[in-house]
């Protein structure tokens, strides 16, 4: 018998796509309480920032400024919080998240207890705006 | 009766100095859990990656990849763990956490509920070896 380890970030999106080069996918999380909450993933499984190249550093960090900069446009967020954090899955990847003052966890970061019923209220169309919004800034 | 609001990391180091430029220091934070816990702090007080000029955001991230290195070759974390958020304190800064899998809240963030009781157990001279390191990487 033999064991496979299996990355999640190598087997799936992680999300619904809004972006992707050669190097790195944007897409999308699924979290009813975060809406905006995007991930920027390295396609290739490293681990850590320092195990990129600096040209590889900057590609990955210019895109994460892009997605920061589309959800302060669309979103209007009270705050941003970027971690590149991977304990569980330690394939390189970088969470960006609007914050709000009424959101579930704020000020306390979205990983520990809820301190209340968050209350994400938006236009139908802000995921639409959020993708346009995205590709405008990465594609072209 | 006039209001003043104070910014923690205008006012104090926001931990113990390793070293500093005109833009930006780097401290040790004071967590008996997580030793070689720095924080890179932008000297100015913005609150967002997207607030910088491309220069300014690519000397800030210079000294947190040089701080990762450090850490990563001083501490042997298994894994780091990156986070600008400011929700309490909305000022640029940087965390760069060591994590260990015995440590307190592996594989959570550091940020929730404690998993068990950290074990962080170095050489006494840990923290003189990571000051030197992290000063031979970012003085010239």
């Amino acid at each position: 018998m033999t064991t496979k380890t299996v990355c999640e970030l190598c087997e799936q999106p992680g999300g619904t796509l809004l972006w992707q080069d050669s190097s790195c996918r944007v897409v999308l999380v699924e979290d009813a309480d975060y809406p905006g909450f995007c991930r920027v993933i390295w396609k290739q499984h490293v681990s850590e920032m320092t195990d990129l190249s600096a040209p590889d550093r900057e590609h990955l960090m210019a895109t994460v400024y892009a997605i920061e900069a589309a959800i302060r446009e669309v979103m209007k967020p009270d705050k941003i919080n970027l971690a590149s954090l991977g304990n569980l899955t330690p394939h390189l990847h970088w969470h960006v998240i609007p914050r709000y003052r009424h959101d579930k966890h704020f000020p306390q970061p979205i990983w520990g207890a809820g301190q209340r019923a968050g209350k994400p209220a938006f236009m139908p169309d802000w995921q639409a705006r959020l993708k346009q919004n995205v590709n405008s800034r990465l594609s072209g």
